[in-house]
């Protein structure tokens, strides 16, 4: 079998003994009954993710996957194509916002080149990035098929190799992304895989007017017809309307569902990612958790698939990482209620009983 | 003058021209204009308590103070009243869940005994506890005031004098408490304060069902028609339907403010005393921080009443400070994007027009 087969094969659901026995425990810890809510549910998670009643979750990483896309050609970016070079140099150097936020949560950063447009070989020979070019940018998915079946894989199976490449150093995944014009595939790829419109699908990406956004909504009306996107194959979606970052994140989730390690979900792109992830093996959605709630239009269509509510939501549209970064706090907090606190029993604190 | 009144008239408002230089900066970081949304609200909150654009926040300690309540003999609350010092020397001892989550924010957890009903001398003499005590719990507000106007200003001074104590050593407060039947008091104080009914104001506390509450919202009607608070003066409102770490609670956020330290409000409780320091201090609003929404009924109304929307919510009904110390690293995360990012020009990257 190849490397996608393997690890889709390789992707089982949440160890539903180790989630009863979490569950038991968190029962009776000295607190009012479930009363640290959604933190005890990731708990929940954590433990059936991992097979672990002391999930491990304190060595991070945030993988950053950058690709250039065809689709940029139509003008539906507020910004000039050549940002994805120059903010994949940013965040090697460390100044840019996923930077800042992954040291809040002490996770280290990788960028890994999956097609930027330029050549970004410089910081691929210092070590700062990893280079895993499929090629400079897509096709443009208004004309045609974004990339070949081929490469399609061949994303899927970098992710997977990412993915396994850190599995003996990190033990918590975190997603991130940066390509100028990547919520036009995004949302092309949220409206094929949830049944929803273009319209319904698309935002303002990082900033357009309505009149650019019309047009943005145009232009994936355009691709989804030239297309056609079988919604039932995923490997079909990415490849009519995805992008190498995209693919890539995909993958990367793949990769982390099948070494059971939680992997959290940034914004709109990886959410996107997570749809494609999804499609090919339903079970990697076991290990995801949803970052935040970004307020580009079409994600919470795109977590609704998912089954996912995000545990943070502040407003933010900026991708990276950066949600993934913050979130990755409240999941340490999660692990050390479900190993730290102490019951009721080892405390010597009596129950509660609420009725009247 | 005394301490509170010296307090309250070293309460200025936040510096509006540091505000603006960091509105400045944060204007040119390399993203898309404010895609960090409420994070960048954050950072000029941040710039503006402390006045400076490298805002200290590094240094964390949460306040957890504990009383107890006469009203708790009306079976207010699910819990029976030796809860509070069993729960007291459980945080001490560094079992319960704020001990867990402060460990996430490498933050400080110091308890205080504003009056507990138990003796905690035990834990005072060792160390692990500061022993404010006012009384051995407050008097039963359902048949009088809960506290002479004497020891609501003990409470108060009391509160200020410990942001003092660590005034040195602490750059971050964040407020927690611990006391049976505390949300009872709360209610009052929210019901009083937003003009609020005891109806509107009063939930469901640690767990009990709809006819203790019921029962619950009587008790406060009763409270409220026996003592008649004045909606104008928090100073009454303390002394009648309030509780010792509530008014402990209120000092501390009036210290902290006089401190132009920043403080992270935590749930229902803590946000009833930012209620009552708003009361003697409208500019004392400028340094809360609003960590979390809780799940009981007449936060919401609290909030709105001080002008704040929380960071996170989790479905949390705890208190001890859990929401703060949650909410820590989300305001070391807009630090560090206020202090540690790139603009556009310093990593030259091209601004983005998102017009068509």
């Amino acid at each position: 079998m190849s490397l996608l087969q393997n690890t889709l094969a390789g992707i089982k659901p949440q160890d539903q003994d180790i989630r009863r026995q979490a569950k038991d425990r968190l029962d009776r810890l000295t607190m009012p009954h479930w009363a640290l809510g959604r933190l005890l549910d990731l708990a929940l998670d954590l433990a059936g993710m991992t097979g672990s009643l002391k999930p491990p979750v304190d060595r991070r990483i945030i993988v950053t996957m950058a690709g250039d896309h065809g689709v940029a050609a139509e003008g539906v970016s507020a910004f000039p194509r050549e940002v994805t070079g120059q903010m994949v140099a940013n965040i090697a150097a460390g100044g840019a916002g996923i930077n800042a936020l992954a040291r809040v949560a002490d996770a280290q950063v990788q960028v890994v080149d999956m097609g930027a447009a330029c050549d970004l070989s410089a910081l691929a020979d210092d070590g700062s990035i990893l280079s895993r070019r499929i090629a400079p940018g897509t096709a443009n998915m208004a004309r045609g098929a974004a990339m070949s079946r081929d490469q399609a894989v061949h994303c899927l199976e970098t992710g997977i190799e990412i993915a396994n490449l850190f599995a003996a150093e990190a033990e918590l995944f975190g997603t991130g992304e940066m390509g100028i014009a990547n919520t036009t595939p995004s949302s092309a790829i949220v409206a094929v895989l949830t049944g929803a419109t273009a319209e319904e699908a698309t935002g303002c990406g990082t900033g357009i007017d309505d009149e650019r956004r019309k047009h943005k909504i145009d232009v994936i009306e355009q691709a989804l017809q030239v297309n056609r996107p079988d919604p039932h194959d995923g490997l079909d979606v990415l490849t009519k309307v995805g992008g190498f970052e995209i693919g890539g994140l995909a993958g990367l989730i793949l990769g982390a569902a099948a070494l059971r390690k939680p992997v959290i979900i940034d914004g709109f792109i990886s959410t996107a990612a997570a749809l494609l992830a999804q499609s090919l093996a339903p079970a990697s959605a076991d290990y995801m958790i949803a970052a935040h709630h970004s307020i580009e239009q079409g994600h919470q269509l795109a977590l609704a698939r998912l089954g996912k509510k995000p545990l943070l939501d502040l407003d933010f549209r900026l991708g990276e990482g950066t949600g993934a970064a913050l979130a990755m706090n409240l999941v340490e907090g999660a692990k050390r209620i479900l190993t730290e606190m102490a019951t009721f029993d080892e405390a010597a604190v009596c129950k509660g009983n609420g009725k009247a």
